[in-house]
């Protein structure tokens, strides 16, 4: 499925959709097997001892695929995730922006399903794992 | 397994070491069976539309299974999380604070388990189950 | 919602419609809340040292939430499993059926969410837990 | 970490030590990055209408993340499969085998974990993904 909302697209429709999350996190590769975004890590996502925290490496998960998503449906798409499961692996490296890779595996009629790796940027070893599907509203069919 | 931290203790623990999010809960009930937590919804919970939003819930059931074996292993349990499996069921009621009601299903030599269910306060159905496992480190074994 | 098929009925659905596995289980329990399911272990459930394989408890988990939803839905259901999350959390006793408890959770228009804990007979510490979600095809609804 | 049991030695292992399901299952590749088990597809795989069942994907899954284990500790190892989170997402194609192909993402002091992606064999679309944790009993480091 082609993609239809580019780099620039995703990242003015987080700007103007999800307002007070946008500045976290930047969109940097959008491909045909691969989405690409960093997570800006800033005080507020950290835990004691400096590691990113929990919610915000699914935070970083959610929005990644959630991206994958759109980019395929365009802007009017309004997908809810439904399920996640994630693997917490290694502690993340302090002081260093994540960066998740999401990969859509199905992109069905009523439910889209995708797989994220997370890693601390630079690092070859992954932070944490991520499945995550989203239920697609029957009126954003034939996007926008 | 005996309950040794109480509703008071587990409410200290958490302003002491995880100042920066304290504040978004509340122990409500610590049981042998169930600990509640109520997440403090303000407007960094929520997305667009009022509802909280998905990295909000999955914190609330990360903390609720965390403090509910910190009240059987004590203030030095270190446990990491290392895997949830979240569901989002239903919105969240608009308005509403969240009770996140955990059960503890093993708590062994290595590994815990719990899940969660999450509801919106007052409201019968849930928003939200997850199940979530935890790695203890060696060096908490008999705790404090 | 009304429960429309009964623990007779069920059992016949089972063994009309998947006769290969209908003899693995029997089910012991229709509640509002709560559906029992008894896997009656034989020797192809087994591992070496006589545990219970995690394919077989799957298979447990799976068709005990997959029957809550058709006791709600009746005869018609093509409810297909789209998700499945579970913890293996203890060793099953050796020589002992295996009981599986579900509860519906959520029961949508396109989506069905469900509970299992999974019990050795007799004992109470629970061996495994999983949540369950499946899909709903348009034609089933309505019932039989 | 270096690959210790190859194709042919974790073909005997399944022999030797999972004699009722090692017909189920062939080796067919072992790789730094990739370890591929096919699964033989015969009629007690099946549901009505000629579908792989999910069970038999489940234990596809399992068998291809722990021949992964074992192929880098070798064969003492007792790895528990202690959680999985399966997607299922397009139904199996009639008669063909299917091909799970798993990574290792950690292989830490007492966690493992990996993911898989099940193909129908000669079909591009994945039919199922999951992510699989091992726990990893002391006695088995260091290895055979």
């Amino acid at each position: 499925m082609a993609i239809v909302m580019q780099q620039g697209a995703l990242t003015e429709f987080l700007a103007r959709e999800f307002a007070q999350v946008a500045n976290d996190f930047s969109v940097t590769r959008v491909e045909e097997d691969l989405l690409e975004v960093r997570l800006n890590v800033a005080d507020r996502h950290l835990r004691p001892g400096g590691t990113v925290s929990g919610p915000s490496m699914f935070a970083l998960a959610d929005v990644a695929v959630y991206l994958a998503i759109l980019s395929r449906l365009g802007p009017v798409a309004l997908a809810v995730t439904t399920n996640c499961s994630i693997d917490f692996m290694r502690k993340p490296a302090a002081g260093r922006a994540l960066v998740a890779q999401a990969r859509l595996l199905k992109l069905g009629r009523v439910l889209a399903v995708g797989d994220v790796l997370i890693y601390s940027e630079g690092t070859a070893a992954p932070v944490a794992r991520a499945g995550l599907t989203y239920s697609i509203p029957p009126e954003t069919k034939g996007g926008a």
